[in-house]
């Protein structure tokens, strides 16, 4: 892609609301823009990085045998009435009336809208299991939007139900998607901790939340120096030097971003929503759910904030908006102007996503753009072309060589 | 895939209020399930078709240069107050308040935001041209919602916007994108007119529509017998039987269904939003604008009323769900169990999309299922699996016939 016909708009400043490192570097890079407090436009090479790590999502959740489907945004209260939710959801639950003054809810989460979906068709046992995801627009009035997309009031999340005949069952689909969850999160370069805690609005039986450490995080997390035991300290009420439950192991704590967190549902929506089938003895049973949900736009954010250097953004590799970055010095001088351009197109014919940066900027500039948007191989195209030489910079690495163009498709 | 863990459900009988034949068929298919009036979730096979539809889409706008990116729904009313639509806009656009009690619209239309977001990067003419897409969720709360799709409250829409520094490079986009648009809906298995209409709520200079005939459409088409003359009768006011406005030939009306509309908007959201920059002589100027309009969920919709025979949907090839469904009759018997197997992992390790019926039901009821999602090619693999031979079906052809297994892959 020519960057001249991409929309990157990077700025010199980050916005002064932008307080924490990932949001003011997605600002100044052109990854996303405010449009008011918690609402943002994820801009093209924002979107390109989001694109990613739905595809991710996708491949992973496909190979454990989830379908994907699409519920709507806008949910009608009767069925909120039905699972008891209308009422006890309080002001972050978005609220609106149509024209005929029916009401509706913006969607924070689709239990209600999934059990109705299924309940109609799933009428034995023969029918079971079924494992349904959607990636989705969702919404959330919180009372103080921040830390860019951590808060938004409009975020974008995978989230998936499992629908089981048994426990056993359930259980089986709940390690299924932790095992998925954990691939996930390592191909967006993010490590993540499994912490127990609490089941809170959704409700059921257990819940496991996928952090991500980080000092800007919102939740605290407790966790033994020796054995796998950790939780969110709302749940454990541990605190730094008490004694691990589980091991003679001291507990720590950290603070860590909240990425992704399942819930076994049980039958709490197909009880009250009446998600009954007949079961192998021929009576009515409930379904027994579980949940799955996972922040894309969050996910996004924690990268950045786990990956940056002092000048800007660093990308993984799987997620990077391109994966080679060609800056050409000057495109006036023709030996320069016929390397950049051959290297684009050898590069692009072997399928590999590639930017060049044909802005009539001062090189300076184009490389300081370069160091923000942080795409993983860079290739300077300066006054060795002659010699059919170019820079080659990993950044991850961030080692700097003289290598021949020829070269280039060896080292990425 | 298997069907077994795929979620179709299939109904014997439409519901009592789908209209079109087209909605009466996708409910039955399993391709989407109503949530409210005008409100649907598209089920698992109904997201494929919308998946394929959206990559068709981004594969042709990508070629003329455009980059996608994503605008929030929820639009905040200051920039609304600022283009002065959100007096205007009427009943049909979704408001709510937030908990702070601050108002908000569900995007219709996205002219404002797209003009929030471009005005402060593009400050001189050497930024433009632009042309930025997004693939979304739009809202708009009709008097009526009906026929499924086609005029449903909450729906998948393409729109563009392009932002030129002359009237001339707006010509340039306006046409980029009507040739895009032409091709879009030929892969998508439809046959478009072009009609120049009125420019309705979202205002500007000059539009035009892109109709697919059919006799459910809400509109009426007059179009010239003899030359390329067509428009909506809203716009061109004629009867059939008038002589056309162009030629000496006569005017003849037709219904239609509107995809797509686009819109030379020029300057009427850059001027009253200030979304100004500087030009060759260093003057400010508004930048000059077009929009672009496709709506997905009915371009689904538009298929399905197009393609279908008495016994189900017959899917055009590049947006159907899967290319090739395996049937087996009877899978407990060793020969057709084989057969079936290595005839779906062959075809998947083609990179061929396939779905085998694995479900434990009788071959009437596999068959049903099978007319009804229309898959475009069928394999029945039955009493001649013993000589390696199955019974291939060309659905759009409408021939049989009896195959070795081994000739599939040449076949489709």
């Amino acid at each position: 892609m020519k960057q001249s016909l991409l929309f990157v708009p990077t700025l010199k400043e980050a916005p002064k609301d932008a307080d924490v490192k990932s949001h003011k570097l997605m600002s100044r890079a052109g990854i996303i823009k405010q449009v008011a407090a918690g609402i943002y436009t994820y801009l093209p090479l924002g979107y390109k990085v989001i694109k990613k790590i739905e595809e991710i999502i996708r491949q992973e959740l496909d190979k454990i045998g989830a379908s994907e489907l699409l519920m709507p945004a806008l949910q009608p209260k009767d069925l909120w009435d039905e699972s008891g939710r209308w009422d006890k959801y309080g002001p972050e639950l978005m609220r609106l009336t149509d024209r005929k003054d029916r009401d509706f809810c913006l969607g924070p989460t689709h239990e209600e809208v999934i059990t109705q979906v299924v309940r109609d068709y799933v009428s034995s046992y023969k029918k079971l299991p079924l494992a349904l995801y959607q990636i989705q627009t969702k919404f959330r009035d919180e009372m103080r939007p921040r830390f860019g997309l951590m808060r938004g009031r409009e975020f974008i999340m995978k989230d998936a139900y499992t629908f089981s005949e048994t426990e056993e069952d359930l259980e089986r689909w709940y390690k299924l998607f932790t095992k998925a969850y954990i691939d996930i999160f390592k191909r967006c370069g993010l490590d993540t901790k499994i912490v127990s805690s609490d089941v809170g609005q959704i409700g059921g039986d257990e819940a496991d939340e996928f952090m991500v450490m980080s000092e800007v995080g919102e939740d605290t997390i407790t966790y033994c120096d020796k054995c796998d035991y950790a939780a969110n300290q709302e749940h454990s009420l541990l605190n730094s030097g008490d004694k691990c439950p589980v091991c003679d192991g001291t507990i720590h704590t950290a603070k860590g971003i909240e990425v992704g967190n399942i819930f076994k549902l049980g039958t709490k929506y197909s009880e009250s929503m009446n998600g009954k089938f007949a079961g192998r003895d021929g009576k009515p049973q409930p379904m027994i759910m579980g949940c799955y949900g996972l922040g894309i736009s969050r996910t996004l954010m924690a990268s950045v904030e786990q990956h940056s250097n002092e000048d800007g953004i660093v990308w993984p590799k799987e997620i990077a908006p391109f994966k080679v970055h060609i800056v050409p010095i000057n495109l006036k001088d023709e030996d320069q102007y016929k390397l950049a351009y051959e290297i684009y197109e050898s590069l692009k014919s072997s399928g590999i996503e590639v930017l060049i940066d044909d802005r009539a900027e001062r090189a300076g500039s184009k490389f300081k753009d370069a160091d923000l948007i942080g795409i993983p191989f860079r290739v300077v195209v300066g006054k060795d072309a002659k010699d059919l030489k170019v820079e080659f910079t990993d950044r991850l690495k961030g080692e700097k060589e003289l290598v021949l163009a020829s070269e280039i498709l060896t080292l990425i």
